[in-house]
């Protein structure tokens, strides 16, 4: 990332001081650190005096409704035009989808985010992939418009910066993650209230799936390979979306031994979409060798046939990627 | 807790700095914060020169061998006599158990710890129960010493707080802990490796137990009363033992939407075992229908039956202690 190529927190703060009516988008299929971001930004230029208008391509998801504000998100493009808008967290302006066009009507624009995009699509480009959270971006822009940040602001920013680094569980937990997360609880964030309404609400149906998931466990290389497996009928007995299986085979990394742990699960009859992890071994090339790809550490491919032969072949491939010893 | 009945860290420091062989002790059934919080200190000492033994009454938790120096852990007392003994973690001197004689046999002693205990056992007791880990307290006390700082005692540290703050999700998460944990960061310690390394890594069979209760949970009385269900041919199938089932309900307890969340297992045929839990409901008065007691928010009882009427049993008299409204 050259200099030249991103703006600096000031210019921020110098275009949104001057706007009157600002509208705050993030990007579709919104997570905490773009939900946070808007209400926290939301509720300091409100304090300001401003209008505010929070949009988002699809309706809040229910685990960051507790957000204070979260009630005001709309999903239609405000009828006043706005002089400013802000994308926070949007990497490209690919991601605001259908909120596109109301974002550049806006006479100037700003986007805020800590992803690597290369996009440059706003008037202002305050990008910063050091960060791990814009969230942390936004308070620093707080800060520097001299915001008063209350209880509701702490709550949000907090939210963002512990969704974005795996509530400090993830690479990117630097030491500024973790210093203004103190902060925010200094001022009123609540960290456990938080880790509870915000991380662990999972749908019955995902914890059915989950629970078959864990329940068709096998071992397979002396304990090296674990190997998980959904069919068409545990999502049609649970009533599971292809979406709830997200995360599942971080789960299984929880078990003790194995060094590359497998998910396949059932897409349509007899066809499987296969997710791969590893500790140390390159799942990526085991799935190369069908078509699939990914990391290193984290791989995915997708393989016809019955769960018997696909789990053979897959586990054979994997047999061969093991190094010697380690353990995941 | 009166400031009389506490020493200061200075006084903490005070004894330590004159001390040439120091011993180290925590508690029995040693966790995290015990662990981390000796070895940060044995290693700010010795790069002082002074001659310091790490004691334990239980071998060092497998999970906490990647700690730098926990290879140095013993379970004998030494045989040289220490000019000074440090008791860490500790909320009273019967938590030493079969150490006490060593640690009492030295001419001077110190107590560091974070609970609540009223017991002074030592020359010097920094007691202080608003701080959420003893490893900011040893924190405190290596910026006392003006010890360096590197990145193994940081990891030690880290692991201490992280530990004793359920890596920041617990109520004790205080500004302090987020702050310096962030400084720690800063320091060397590696927040991701740590969670990893020192997360509980799950058994194979306990997996396979966790499975079959979350693919048995049912929903009643409006989906307000969550019920999983495991009999003693889950325990034979997935070769699970009793103690497996520690920590199930509080996984149970992330399904969105019930406010009472019960697990009942069949410790002998038609014989079962119930945990309860709620985040408002007093489940300890629904448990005492049948027998059992508890906390507020987590009790549990003992029934005798099939698995339906058991069931049935248990969610008429939780129903009738659901509060009106709130989920859990």
């Amino acid at each position: 990332m050259s200099s030249e190529s991103s703006s600096t927190p000031a210019a921020a703060a110098a275009i949104l001081s001057e706007a009157a009516r600002v509208l705050i988008v993030t990007h579709e299929n919104p997570d905490g650190d773009g939900i946070g971001s808007a209400l926290a930004l939301r509720h300091a230029l409100r304090a300001r005096g401003k209008e505010v208008h929070c949009c988002l391509t699809d309706p809040c998801p229910e685990k960051y409704a507790f957000l204070p504000g979260a009630e005001v998100f709309t999903t239609a493009a405000p009828e006043t035009e706005p002089d400013c808008a802000v994308a926070l967290d949007c990497d490209g302006s690919a991601r605001l989808g259908r909120l596109l066009p109301a974002f550049e009507r806006a006479p100037v624009t700003c986007s805020i985010d800590h992803h690597n995009g290369l996009q440059r699509f706003a008037t202002v480009n305050w990008v910063d992939p050091r960060r791990p959270a814009t969230a942390l971006m936004v308070y620093e822009l707080l800060r520097l418009l001299c915001a008063e940040i209350d209880a509701d602001i702490a709550t949000c920013l907090y939210t963002g910066v512990a969704a974005d680094t795996g509530f400090f569980r993830f690479q990117n937990t630097t030491p500024e993650a973790l210093a203004v997360a103190g902060e925010l609880v200094g001022l009123g964030a609540d960290p456990s209230g938080i880790a509870r309404r915000s991380a662990e609400a999972v749908p019955l149906r995902k914890a059915l799936l989950t629970g078959r998931a864990l329940a068709s466990l096998g071992q397979y290389v002396e304990g090296r390979v674990l190997v998980g497996v959904l069919d068409l009928e545990d999502f049609v007995a649970t009533e599971a979306r292809p979406e709830d299986t997200d995360g599942i085979v971080d789960q299984l990394k929880q078990v003790a031994g194995p060094q590359i742990v497998i998910l396949i699960r059932e897409s349509e009859p007899r066809r499987w979409r296969v997710s791969m992890r590893s500790q140390e071994a390159d799942v990526s090339s085991v799935c190369r060798r069908f078509g699939g790809g990914g990391h290193a550490l984290a791989a995915g491919c997708s393989l016809e046939g019955p769960a018997s032969e696909v789990v053979e072949q897959l586990v054979d491939a994997a047999a061969a990627a093991l190094s010697p010893g380690g353990a995941l």
